[in-house]
C-alpha cells in the first residue's frame, strides 16, 4: 500500500509535530511517500535548492503512483486542496482528516467532495480506529 | 465568455473587498458565476441554509460550464487549491493571481503548475493589463 500522506507546508507549519505523528502511524499500514512533510527542519519557504515546478512534478508523480491519499485539513493550504482535487479526479481513495476543536472552519469544496471520505477528530489518540477501518476497506 | 472567480471562503475573509473589485473588472470580460465570493456579507461560516454537498456540487457544475477559472491565490484556501486542480485536469483556462507584497508563500503546486498562468501583482491597478492580455489570448 502506498500512502501519499499530504498537509500544510507554505500555508503553515503550526501542524508539523501533528503530522509526524499522523506519519509514525501510516507507516504501519503501507510507505509513505511524503514523509518529508513531517520534517521539522521543513519551514513554509519549502524546499531549497528545488524549483517549484520540480517539486509540483515531483509530488503529482508520486500522488499517480499512490493507491490512497490521506490529508490533515485543518491548517487551510492551495497545494492540499489542489492534491484533493487531482486525487478525487483520478479515482483515488481519499480520506481527510479534521480537528473538530481548531477553530477552523473547513471548505464545503472538501466537506461536500463525494471523492473523499472525511473524518472528523480531536487527537491522535483517536487516529489509531479511523485508520484501521479506513485501510480495511482497502 | 463563462467566468469562474475563485477566492477564499471558509480559509479566512480578509481580502473580501479585493474580490468584489476583481469580479467588477472581470465582468467587462464576461458573466462571472461566482459573483457571491466578493459580497462582504458572506462569511467564512459559508451560506446558510445550504449543504456542503449542495455547495460542492453547484460549485464544480459551474467550473464545468465555466471557459475559465480565475483564483485570487493570496489567502491559502483548501477550495481554491481543488477547484485549480479540477479545473487543470479538466483543461480549463486558469489565471492565478498572487500579491507579492502580502508576506504570505505560494505552494509550489500552485506556483509550479503547468495547467495554470501565474501572474504577481501589487494591487488592483495592475489587473486590468492581466486580465486584457489573458483574454486577448482566449
Amino acid at each position: 500500500m502506498k500512502i501519499y500522506f499530504s498537509g500544510s507546508v507554505s500555508g503553515g507549519r503550526e501542524d508539523v509535530g501533528l503530522y509526524l505523528q499522523i506519519i509514525m502511524q501510516l507507516k504501519e499500514h503501507g510507505l509513505v511517500l511524503t514523509e518529508h512533510i513531517g520534517d521539522a527542519g521543513l519551514d513554509a519557504r519549502g524546499e531549497p535548492g528545488l524549483g517549484v515546478a520540480e517539486i509540483h512534478d515531483r509530488d503529482l508523480a508520486w500522488l499517480r503512483q499512490a493507491d490512497c491519499l490521506v490529508a490533515e485539513v485543518t491548517t487551510p493550504s492551495l497545494g492540499v486542496g489542489y492534491e484533493i482535487g487531482k486525487a478525487t479526479e483520478w479515482g483515488k481513495s481519499v480520506l481527510c482528516l479534521f480537528r473538530t476543536e481548531s477553530g477552523s472552519m473547513l471548505s464545503p469544496m472538501i466537506a461536500g467532495s463525494n471523492g473523499a471520505v472525511l473524518r472528523e477528530y480531536r487527537n491522535v489518540g483517536e487516529l489509531k480506529e479511523i485508520f484501521d477501518e479506513f485501510f480495511k476497506a482497502r
